[in-house]
């Protein structure tokens, strides 16, 4: 009877319509997320404290049978989204009461809303081809590192005394050039230190050149990427390389060859003939 | 008699000159709409409601004229664009005095401007794209949508206390997200917050680059699905696959090879010939 | 001797080191212009006086030896950029004394530094692309006008009373938009509206998904005609097509079969050989 | 004994555990450095004071390596970034003890970060390719900054008098303009100057749009410029272009008739055959 209610487990698991109910109910603590966010009637916070309940229960039994439900049990956390999916669940049973750890137990329960992406494949494929392309951006990442910092110390040292708020250390210098490089009013900035060292305008321009290169890029970098996957793609589809029609025109040619010697051999053809071969 | 006002009708519809002075009504109708929006002169106002009746008339006729000339009354309405036109007209015929509704008025004559679009064929393709597009971005949508959705219920918990009206509740948090995604002064809600939670520049800085990310994987969608667009346009334009000269050349090999299995029959070659094939 | 020193003029105009002086000359009166931006010691003034006779004759004398030395006198001022030249030289040469026409004489000599671009054939190339590019972008121009027009209009007859600075008319308000385009401050005028209509942030969010898109529209369209331009030029360079080779083959195919054909007429196969033809 | 050391240094020189270390030096350098611009006790002071003293030997130290393990000694300052560390490490050497000079020796000590890049091959291939970029994008900056030059003079001629702290000068317009194109309070400039000429707004919204053009111009050099490297890779790589292609084709029709007229020769074909050679 053990292994019937497994099996049952294992077709609810691929089952649409389970899928399906599951996205809702993700999409419904959602939603109670978000109402939580407004003032609430008495009736209001009690209707939320029971869903809350609900939705917990249900993503446990959830996650208990898609554990189940799998054939290799190690496999199971192999799956980064499972771990997630797993962390997730078990944090939120942690009960806590204090009004401070409150907010941190709201904040957990908004991961939830992640667990949209663990489910929609097409989003998980969204975030993997994220995952994929950050090491092949690693280099212009340093780069572009080793440009803020650079530019972090020189800010730090020439510009702390002109003002600490946004130059006091290299940490506070490196915040103060990413809002320098969203353009975010980076002229009050500009026109502060002109007034010590008129000169320091090069410092912003020269800055904002090369992380606009390096972004570029990253862009580019991203875009040449995508192109070569599509290219891939169309060959692993079966069409062929340019090399292999190559390679079947010089097959031709020994054919060719081939029948052109047996005749020869055959009707011994005038030493004329043969320059052209 | 009647048929033959309707072959008339039909030729009328399909005239060059009829459709250029209906484009030249619209853009009446637009100067028209603009040039309200000026303090005008009592006889400036006169004009402007001869105009409008004038307007409103050609609208009414045109849209009858078309929809007498199409074969299949059915078909009409299948047209999104004829379904726009004709509730663009209805609309404008209903009769409104009221101040207050005389600004809704207002409003709905402005629609007839997008008319121009309905005509011009060149820009009802532009607006199509658009919509073609939009399905296959549905996904990079969504995930915009939980990314916003995830931040403004943690900014919603986390600054509502430090700025209401910023931050009052998950709807205002996402429209202050939007507004720190266009980089509008966004450095000073960051350091409001930063002020209370010292380590918030960490929100925003993600909240940049996963917004960022997710804008590029669009905009690198929408560049993919054009190039494959022009890709396939040529191949329609009888430009053959390499599959295709694949293909050809094995039947070439083919043809070859009946030529020498024919010729072997006839006059069979020593065995030692025989190994290049 | 009048035809000797023409050819002589031809020789010059020609002539490479006569081509690099212009260039010189022209760089002099851009120094000019930016150092009378400066103020002046009276030497100073003076010498920029006499710079300014000489430039200005020199101009002249090149312009007219261009004109002499063009065969057909009529294809001249067939070119744009000739008649340009011609233009700003003949302006400059009318004396103007008043204070208020000095601003104006000094700002035609500004449009010397243009000689520059009809100078140099590589940024000539530059501006060239920008205006064969131009018409093909006109429909998507087109389409972000009419976005642009309407919600001008929208927007004087809704928040006109809330702010006539920015919403006075239909023109002021198409200003407003294009500041809400760049997102300069557009949070400002959106917050000062919603005091008055809480949706009307429907109104900026639509607007800027519409012109975000008719913008990256227009940026893909310029990509999308480089590339095929690049295309183009590798077909010239003598870069067959994949439809020239398909021909090619299709060629090879024919002598193939004239060449069975022959020998199946000399020797006559058996019956059961022709099936693989 | 002298040549063993000069090949065991040699072979330290290529050793990977000492580059590594050579990067760990660099990396601690840099947090010397993050470290000075907070504020530190006696005893750290005394302790970057003693690291100074130690990265600065290293330093010296590596570089002598280097230069004594490279075969040709002339060689070695043919590569900019072997004078380019050189550099740094000399001038870091010279005695500075003064509080004006004390901050130029910090900043000379920050370009030491730099030296990571002269390390990492990746690094150095990203700075290359930027190099290798810039004088393929000569023409379009030239044309760039004749946009500025005209747009700065005529704005300083035109609004010298509304407000010389942005228009002083054209070198000061120049720079109002580059915050004009980041889009930093651009509205502000134009309101102020729109109060004297009404008409100012299309000064600057025709200098966004030239920039704009420009700017898009340049990204889509570097775009294609980069497509045209992949291809020339993959060509490199072995992949045959179509003419080559076509050129083989040419030789196997080459082939057939040359078997076709050696035939024709030894059994004679009748006439009628031969028209679809």
């Amino acid at each position: 009877m053990l292994e019937q209610m497994h099996k049952g487990l294992i077709r609810l698991r691929h089952n649409k319509a389970f899928e399906l109910f599951v996205i809702a109910v993700i999409i419904v603590s959602a939603l109670e997320i978000g109402a939580k966010t407004f003032p609430l009637s008495p009736t209001g916070v009690l209707i939320t404290q029971y869903m809350d309940v609900f939705i917990t229960m249900f993503f446990l039994i959830e996650i208990t049978i898609r554990f189940i439900a799998e054939e290799r049990k190690k496999d199971f956390f192999k799956s980064a989204w499972n771990v997630f999916d797993t962390l997730v669940v078990v944090i939120s049973l942690i009960p806590i009461d204090e009004s401070e750890m409150a907010l941190l137990a709201r904040l957990i329960r908004i991961f939830r809303v992640l667990r949209m992406i663990s489910i929609v494949p097409e989003l998980r494929v969204l975030i993997n081809s994220l995952l994929i392309a950050l090491p092949r951006l690693g280099y212009v990442v340093l780069l572009m590192f080793i440009i803020f910092y650079i530019y972090g110390a020189i800010g730090s040292f020439l510009f702390n005394e002109i003002n600490p708020v946004l130059w006091g250390n290299i940490a506070i210098s490196m915040l103060t050039l990413f809002r320098v490089m969203t353009f975010e009013d980076w002229t009050d900035i500009q026109y502060e230190t002109m007034e010590v060292y008129p000169m320091s305008w090069i410092f912003y321009i020269t800055f904002i050149f090369f992380t606009a290169f390096a972004f570029l890029n990253m862009v580019i970098g991203i875009v040449v990427g995508v192109m070569e996957e599509e290219h891939t793609k169309e060959r692993e589809k079966g069409q062929p390389s340019l090399a292999d029609i190559q390679q079947q025109i010089a097959q031709l040619s020994l054919q060719l060859q081939t029948l052109q010697e047996s005749k020869s051999e055959v009707n011994p053809a005038p030493a004329g003939n043969k320059k052209g071969t």
